[in-house]
């Protein structure tokens, strides 16, 4: 049994959508136990018109609620009695095996590195989405917003998370690595890319293919995309607006007058299939990757079906020992080793 | 009558599609004359085939050919002969008006600034390229890769830049300014966007409407979006690579079965509006802004209808004296002032 606490009380719909995400959940996986954290009678209500396996569900009672628009640090260290907080709380005392919050990013960062901590080893925790891709499922972005400003470090540090990620959770043998650039040839980038590309090419624990564009994150080879959280949420946030475009596009070519209205009924598998390729509800939530347990951030603006796939992947990564193959990957290379041998690479190249 | 210079060698299906591509732009436009520039017999070979006024043809013969794998400087200098050079130089001589090339971009960066010259007073010419967005119509995004590394003057000159763009060549009046960043708060942003942000504001020759994200750019209200070139190209390539996406679940979805390849026939002109909505084709070229002529970077892989949109532009921003009221922003903004004033109202918030 995997036992998940849930931040029900996180996202523009809570905690109905997490309720009914997490009965969602609980019926597809037989092996899954929950803790819910988040205002009891509310939870209780949204419950009541739900079956659901008791034995299954416990619920903690909370009074505060962590706001989109608060300041992360100042929340999580005053609202003690916060679903957020809480729900992390539950976690660093071994009450749950992994959590999903769709909550403020800021304050679930925030509380992952404060109450929850990261591995040991690990420079910086990342934010990891996955984004829907052309081959119909789905590319790792690795670091997503989690850190601004980065250090070559960092960014293999993401390299190696993501590709620990891939592997445990979904199951790819070797995941294809990428760093995301301006062009695929190595003098490409700034000093960042440049530095990260040759450290990058040294590590052997990731299956690691070079500088990659922004058009790969969806169109590309790779499995793992890997950026500083600033160029990372720029680029998924730019592929979304394309992706919010299409729909805008599509609606209006299919409702233009009666003729198109019917064939869009004739059409509707075709637009389910093109909404499923774009689809940011289907894939779940980021995972925070580096932390000392699984953690899941959803969507502030989840809806059931959607936290049901990012407690799936909580489970999932308990199940596939994340965290473990995470903390391997990451001792496992030798920095100042590789540094060394990146620096003789490009002494070699000047010569 | 505009004198447009064509570098007819440049790009994978040049000089077929350069030379289709001038001929639809001169029948389309009476008040149109050109110089093309490349290989003379292959040149002739093309118009042969086509009909059009030889009156306002002419041809400059030229030997030599940049390749897209060049190293720019290099190649610039070296090529004397190439049609790329050639161009620039006629078009520095004032031959011409303005120029179109869909060759490497790195060279036409390069022959711009070391053979056309920038324009004085700006600090770093940008390459301005519009995006299509759900409107219909595209967003302007400067830089997308001319300048990697940038400081916020350079961006409140893009900002100008693009502004004057979009007010001279396509009659918006006040054109909307958007930065991009990874959030709309003020404070969001590496130092970079942070100061460009609080300087932005204080240029009162801008519509600047704050900081955008991402998504902005296809799905945003912002006519302008100002980013430093490797944020600009990130973000370009991630829309692109999910039109791309798209294109391809679509194509998939609707040749699956005979049902469905029946229902593409009928939703054929929906299909198109689709297409249309992510089409970079139909929105030209990119346009390299801040030398003292217009110049138009078409894509590398322009077909005649692009090739002739790009020359459209190019003549329009003769016809706009977009390159004066380049300047004229320019050496309106009173740089030390904003500064001072942007410091002045970021020490008023701190206290």
């Amino acid at each position: 049994m995997v036992k998940i606490v849930i931040d029900a009380m996180g996202g523009d719909f809570a905690p109905k959508q997490q309720v009914l995400g997490t009965v969602a959940a609980l019926k597809k996986d037989k092996e899954l136990s929950v803790i819910l954290v988040g205002d009891e009678p509310q939870i209780k209500a949204e419950l009541s018109e739900c079956e659901y396996d008791e034995s299954r569900v416990e619920i903690v009672h909370t009074t505060e609620v962590i706001g989109m628009e608060e300041i992360p640090t100042k929340a999580v260290k005053t609202k003690k009695d916060s679903s957020t907080v809480v729900a992390f709380r539950l976690l660093k005392e071994g009450k749950a095996d992994g959590l999903v919050s769709s909550g403020s990013t800021g304050a679930v960062l925030t509380a992952g590195v404060l109450i929850l901590g990261r591995l040991k080893g690990v420079s910086r925790p990342a934010l990891c989405p996955i984004i829907p891709n052309h081959t119909g499922g789905g590319t790792f972005l690795c670091d997503c917003g989690a850190n601004l400003e980065c250090k070559p470090i960092n960014l293999v540090h993401f390299a190696l998370m993501g590709s620990a990620y891939a592997q445990t959770v979904y199951g790819i043998e070797k995941p294809t690595v990428g760093l995301l650039n301006n062009g695929t040839e190595d003098h490409k980038g700034l000093l960042l890319q440049q530095e990260t590309n040759a450290l990058l090419k040294k590590v052997e624990a990731i299956n690691y293919v070079g500088n990659r564009e922004g058009r790969d994150i969806m169109f590309g080879d790779v499995d793992v995309m890997v950026a500083d959280g600033f160029t990372g949420n720029i680029a998924m946030k730019s592929a979304e607006g394309c992706g919010k475009a299409v729909s805008a596009i599509m609606k209006k070519a299919f409702k233009r007058n009666l003729f198109s209205k019917l064939r869009a009924l004739l059409c509707g598998d075709i637009i389910k299939n093109i909404k499923k390729g774009l689809d940011y509800e289907g894939v779940g939530g980021a995972m925070f990757l580096g932390l000392t347990k699984a953690v899941v951030k959803g969507h502030g603006n989840s809806k059931a079906r959607s936290f049901a796939v990012s407690i799936e992947q909580a489970a999932n990564a308990v199940r596939g020992n994340m965290t473990a193959k995470i903390k391997e990957l990451i001792d496992g290379v030798d920095l100042a080793s590789i540094q060394a041998q990146a620096q003789e690479a490009a002494a070699g190249q000047a010569e």
